[in-house]
């Protein structure tokens, strides 16, 4: 048995503590010192989403980005967990379309759009959520652009021994310092999702935001990729979504993004740190506080900026009245 | 600082633990004894939406329930964390209807159906939820049957110092042994939300399964309560819910009543048992397996309907393709 996480963050009704999120939290700069730390930062994590950048990597060192003329925004969407909207699905589309493959070739299920008006217009309309409305559809298109550049066959481009995943394990390998060999499940849009310590996670975070380190090909691909995301916070998850809103608020060129059972990694360039997050019981709702807590700290909300993203500084928990009931806050000793 | 709850649930992917979810519960005995117990059961929990049974033992004890002849179905329903479906929101507006009262009385806020089918019509046609569509409804009415009965005011009736809430307050204090003056705070749907020990909890469950022990008027009350939620479990909760589900296929008599944030409560009559959980991160998918696992361990579930909850009894986790990637399962030492 492990020694327990601390507990980070508390959910609080009529001034106590109703709920405890426990969790661990690692900040290091590109040679891996720790910055700050709470909590168990070596366990193994599935980073799940939180790592699209590190899977998109081969998308550029392969040079398949270019020889399909891959629009920062598309490079946004290859790391992003869209939210189904209108803008999302229609790139995502465009794109399969113009590398000669469709909606048919992604392997990832159906899902309803994460964004209400979308997910509402298309009952309303007695329409159904195809591939293209996953949330991870623009990391598949990324793999089957990828693919096709190597003269791989598009069928099983999800399996860990296609030529894609062996490209992406390499990338996250060498990133995260994590063996090639390292463990993995299979992720919600049915692609490997990699298992590695958490601590290794924030070290490649840290290594995109100060690449000076890595070989030249690999920092310009990862400092492509964290451009496209920064330029385009709507395409990396959407209308009124926490990481959207937290890189509009932030220094220029920071990442935040999310991943499934509570993760979230940040890259702040300005400072040459990264930053990796876990939740232990999969609550999201203290992963983003969280990461909002941690970037505020270490100074990279725009002062001009903090009104905007005030309910993920503090939220508050109201009822169905719209009645304020209670708080999501920081617990006392989570710094 | 407390120590940890310990680790209760897990939840799996690639046959590694991805998230973890802390705990306590505690069974006992109508006279306190305990029989099986993990964790801290004296932390202050807030019972939420677990305890309407308690909540509305003064609707019988005072005579309203008779006055306004209401039906083991409404009962139910006052007992209730319906999902809005039809026969919900039908039953509490009809009940509301004969006692004079009306949707603009209950001060519980507007809430979509839980039923997925019952919010994607109302969604089709335009529509949208009115306060009678609130998981809470039905313990509304009950509060504002009681209120009629005892000559108040309708206007308040969610307020501490309400006839309505003293009544419910000194209800919950004498079953949970819990003082009159516990703390609470506001509940979802506006009304107060006691806090108290997770211990006495349980208590209060373990005598309503037996009540010998309890004063003749009282007894009678609690025993028509639980009689009317077991005898209607679809009003209980829904369709497909979790309570719903599990009441049918445990033994005749049995109650398991959901809490937000992750409360379970049972009432264990064929066994003379209570018992109350708090997942403490209030992740609501580990309370459900828990309360499962639970009745499981007590014999409580009936041989030839665990066919019918084996999803509820061993989680499987799948992807939007539909593939299985992982489980929700109980932690080595949940026992």
């Amino acid at each position: 048995m492990s020694p327990a996480n601390p507990v980070l963050v508390e959910a609080t009704r009529g001034g106590l503590v109703e709920s405890r999120h426990r969790g661990a939290y690692a900040v290091v700069d590109a040679a891996g010192r720790l910055v700050a730390a709470r909590g168990e930062i070596g366990r193994v994590t599935f980073p799940r989403s939180s790592m699209k950048i590190l899977q998109a990597i081969p998308l550029i060192e392969s040079g398949a980005a270019d020889a399909f003329a891959c629009t920062p925004a598309e490079l946004a969407l290859a790391c992003a967990s869209h939210s189904g909207e209108a803008m999302h699905v229609e790139a995502v589309g465009a794109w399969l379309a113009r590398i000669g493959r469709g909606e048919a070739d992604l392997v990832c299920g159906p899902q309803m759009p994460a964004y209400v008006p979308a997910a509402e217009a298309m009952i309303r309309e007695g329409r159904h959520p195809c591939r293209l409305h996953n949330n991870c559809s623009g990391k598949h298109a990324g793999f089957l652009t990828l693919a096709r550049h190597l003269g791989a066959r598009a069928a099983g481009y999800n399996r860990r021994e296609h030529p894609v995943q062996q490209a992406v394990f390499a990338a996250v390998a060498g990133l995260t310092g994590a063996g090639e060999d390292m463990a993995f499940g299979i992720d919600g849009c049915a692609a490997p999702a990699p298992a590695l310590p958490l601590q290794g996670l924030a070290l490649a975070m840290a290594r995109i935001a100060a690449p000076d380190g890595l070989p030249p090909a690999r920092a310009e691909a990862v400092s492509r990729l964290r451009a496209a995301m920064a330029a385009h916070p709507e395409l990396v998850a959407g209308t009124g979504r926490a990481c959207t809103r937290l890189m509009r608020a932030a220094a220029p060129g920071t990442v935040v993004k999310v991943g499934a059972e509570a993760v979230y990694i940040g890259i702040l360039p300005a400072l040459g740190l990264g930053l990796a997050l876990k939740i232990d019981d999969g609550g999201t709702r203290a992963a983003e506080l969280l990461v909002a807590a941690l970037l505020d700290r270490f100074g990279q909300i725009r002062p001009e900026a903090r009104g905007d993203i005030a309910d993920l500084l503090a939220p508050l928990l109201r009822n169905w009245a719209g009645d304020e009931v209670g708080a999501l806050r920081l617990a006392p000793d989570w710094a």
